[in-house]
């Protein structure tokens, strides 16, 4: 099998940083993990903690922590260091070798999407951000890993698009509408996501937006593992 | 302008995890930086090593330390930790939005390259591994950001590559054809130089084998920053 990862993020309009922040770490005992946070507020002290968070998470992950407990971890760390005044979204998706799963671990009041080919589950159980209080747990999804898997995880500036404009932006819809476009690659859908959201904000973001796509597919090609980032750098 | 990065590994031939470790992130200040290490022999112990060494140098650069600093530090933190008894190359190659120049950190006896449009540097001052020595320093290249330079760094899985066979691969010529066609985008010439040093050692790498392209380029399309990954995955 072939795991692709596509991320598409961009910030709030007129701030120079995104709050948010998305990692990509490969797994110790093998496989890989997509981290991502939201942290509260937007700019500079949002970014702040959303690193925070990432780097906790990785760490931990790095060391073989399981991800629900790197979650957890995360949670009680911030609320420790900030007496639980901030508080930051976390999703985690990972492609896990050892057990040979795939899981998605939600501390995060969006939702998340898991679909088999284009019939889509939407993962929307109740689930707080982590740091408000002690103790937070994460919602955690494990499905075995299978060719035509997609995950799809965002932040709440992609469902809150279109609000100032009376618009709202369905993303159950778009990313059925995408599924069903076989075969659609995971970076297309991220892509048809943020700029479906962007054109409802009038190209100008009311908030940071990340979107990140993980596909499960048969194996094609080589046994290279390659990576493609692209970052637009002001001067 | 837009900052491009294209990563390209592949494991020795028969081993389930290639020893490099290569991880991007972005810069608390702005920017991004990517960091590559390979640790002594080969599978499961090397791996450990280039993780430990590019978690080192990403915790630090996340907490807003110098690149050089960092190198350092993970030097003298394997010193310290394995008494000088294994060794790991480790290169960083910083866009740094702050000083507005690209950094590029070199701790490893393989050279880079430092390209203008197709005009090449080879960066090969003499430069020892980290964690042999106390006190180990990296050659720092530091150059403005500006549109058509392209870095190529490489663990020596890719300059060893046809040793076996007798027809030994020539980094710098392969990245000269490659920027003279223009315009090869940097998953192009990652995935070339690659391509090439597999089908040198008979598709059976003697070694791990990285490959990280970075380029600066004129600003192109929207302020979306983008990511894909891509790997194989053995069930």
């Amino acid at each position: 099998m072939d795991v692709q990862i596509a991320v598409a993020k961009i910030g709030k309009y007129a701030t120079s940083n995104s709050g948010d922040t998305v990692e990509v770490v490969e797994r110790p005992q093998g496989g890989v993990s997509v981290v991502m946070a939201d942290g509260q507020t937007s700019g500079r002290g949002a970014k702040w903690i959303s690193t925070l968070v990432v780097r906790k998470v990785i760490a931990l992950l790095a060391e073989g922590v399981r991800d629900g407990a790197a979650a957890r971890a995360a949670s009680d760390s911030l609320f420790t260091e900030r007496q639980g005044k901030v508080s930051s979204t976390l999703n985690i998706v990972s492609v896990d070798r050892q057990t040979q799963t795939l899981v998605i671990t939600r501390n995060n009041p969006t939702p998340a999407i898991l679909a088999y080919g284009d019939k889509i589950r939407l993962l929307d159980e109740p689930s707080l951000p982590v740091g408000v209080r002690r103790g937070t747990r994460p919602v955690i999804t494990e499905v075995p890993v299978q060719a035509g898997v997609t995950v799809v995880v965002y932040t709440d500036g992609l469902t809150h698009a279109g609000d100032r404009c009376g618009e709202r932006m369905d993303v159950l819809t778009c990313v059925q509408a995408l599924l069903d476009d076989d075969p659609a690659s995971p970076q297309s859908i991220a892509d048809a996501l943020l700029n479906h959201a962007y054109r409802l904000d009038d190209k100008r973001p009311v908030d940071d937006i990340s979107v990140v796509v993980v596909r499960v597919g048969e194996h094609e090609g080589d046994e290279v593992r390659r990576m493609t980032v692209r970052i637009p750098f002001s001067s």
